[in-house]
């Protein structure tokens, strides 16, 4: 499965800032594969991009419509049936990260074959792995892991390849959740692969590759979390990480969607991953912590990413109020 | 999905007695839900049971055709449809473990249509699942976990349930696998659920209940095995287990089918399955080990159980030469 940009993001007639997250992601960490958004009356809230209608973005080259929003039950409604029937007219592939299939409705899978555009369901992985092995592949691999979910792995992953993009290292994004699919093109929704083979299409995810290549694997979930930590260990030992990084939220109570769960401490968390990590790579070592800081002022934010990296003797950075270069540098 | 019994085993030509492992389970825990054995001319193995023809046996009240075998692959080979569609004829429902799914052959749908009689592919949940919440139960709650896949949870987990119900108490065993799922004539296959929902279906498959019923849940993989620790860790949380029974088979070397993974030590294991299981149940303790002696004699296997149970203080037993009385007696 490949996505190929530009592509118009379309937000619907969205009000809550979180529901946008998707189309988000891709407007902030890949703008210029983006011809702009598409949004309808009603819609409160952008990605910060220039509105533009369907017609004037396939004038504009726009090869595939995103659908940029979510809702609990991942249902797409019946209502943006004829706006997708409208881009899938304008030659372009549609990509939907929502539970339900595009493929299942009649319509689009009609209008997709009349007009040899692609239905692309990134939630539902399309391909047949093999069960792990655990064998050790050549190439290096850095894996970011965190004390909850939604806690910054995947802002932290793009984060890192930048910076070491920029300083000229062989590197490559390998994404694992829908929003960091669409920004890298490509990647495997490991939390949507029939769980016998989370470790084997990790493992296919991040192939053998040429020794001074890095891998950055974007983590999902927390082996501390009761509901996806099989998730996150199946994914931490397909990634069999040379290197880890911790993210966490700071001012975060209580395991996201779970008010009962306590969350982890971080040095609970480094214990725990590298702990786990040593089954399918003893040599793993952790290189860094990042804090999503938003929920405080930047100065203070920066005094407690100082504080931890005291306690932790690790670099702590915000990455997006700061950047990772701290990290990158210790790898 | 419930599958009705009585059963007629199908083996096919198998000539390998590990291939009808499905057949020899059934045949070996519940012979009282199986009217005999169906096998064709060139089968050199069998389960024991009485050798029945499927008109015979739908004559003698059959009312489910298994399919008893498996192979590499899980492939449903097209020379049995013909069998199959004379099983549907005499008005038997289907049960299937592999892979391929009988309803994708059409010449089975349709004739299960006209017949009325179910396809079911018991390696392919049909349910819905929530994720998991991690929240606390009522009822009692003991898994099998092991150092190792395929060292004798589904026996160990059916011999504490048939002591527990030889002695009165309000127990059921819990199926996470095909075999199980067999036996009990429900349950789910765990590692064929989607990745998120390993802990949620875990969940759904032993919910709250009486404060002295006990839910025997069958385990799966290991958590040290680096093919299979994910579906193993939701299981585990999913469960939330109150007791946990430490399962092994001596004179393994390596991780089943991973010759160069090294086998946990049972030490490590109880510790292991110790720390993660207490995320969701913070007063969790192991009762017991059980060992797969089948490798020596009988007397060197009960001097073996004997050691390990005086090295760990806990009953240790073969659950098949010696039964898990000394295991329930420490609940």
């Amino acid at each position: 499965m490949q996505i190929i940009p530009p592509y118009l993001l379309f937000i619907g007639d969205a009000t809550d800032h979180l529901s946008i997250k998707m189309a988000r992601g891709a407007a902030d960490w890949c703008p210029e594969l983006c011809v702009g958004e598409y949004r309808l009356p009603g819609c409160t809230v952008s990605t910060g991009l220039e509105s533009v209608q369907i017609k004037e973005a396939a004038a504009k080259g726009a090869k595939t419509f995103v659908l940029g929003f979510a809702n609990s039950g991942g249902v797409l409604d019946k209502k943006w049936l004829p706006i997708i029937l409208e881009a899938l007219e304008s030659g372009m592939d549609i990509v939907s990260g929502l539970h339900d299939k595009l493929a299942d409705f009649s319509e689009l899978a009609e209008k997709a074959a009349q007009t040899g555009c692609q239905l692309l369901d990134i939630r539902h992985p399309t391909t047949t792995f093999k069960t792990g092995t655990g064998i050790k592949r050549s190439g290096k691999r850095l894996l970011t892991v965190g004390t909850d979910c939604s806690v910054g792995k995947m802002y932290t992953s793009l984060s890192l390849e930048k910076e070491m993009r920029e300083q000229g290292k062989d590197v490559a994004f390998k994404a694992t959740g829908q929003c960091g699919i669409l920004i890298a093109g490509q990647g495997i929704a490991i939390d949507c692969v029939i769980a016998d083979f989370i470790s084997g299409a990790t493992e296919s995810l991040s192939p053998a590759a040429a020794e001074n290549h890095w891998d950055i694997i974007e983590g999902q979930g927390s082996l501390s979390h009761p509901a996806f930590a099989g998730v996150s260990l199946g994914l931490l030992h397909g990634s069999q990480p040379d290197a880890i990084v911790i993210c966490h939220a700071l001012n975060r109570t209580h395991m996201r969607g779970l008010p009962e769960s306590n969350l982890p401490s971080i040095g609970q968390t480094i214990e725990l991953n590298l702990q786990s990590a040593k089954l399918t790579n003893p040599d793993v070592r952790i290189v860094g912590i990042t804090i999503d800081t938003s929920s405080v002022s930047a100065e203070k934010g920066r005094s407690v990413c100082a504080e931890i990296s005291e306690q932790f003797s690790l670099p702590c950075v915000d990455p997006l109020r700061d950047g990772t270069k701290k990290i990158v540098d210790n790898l």
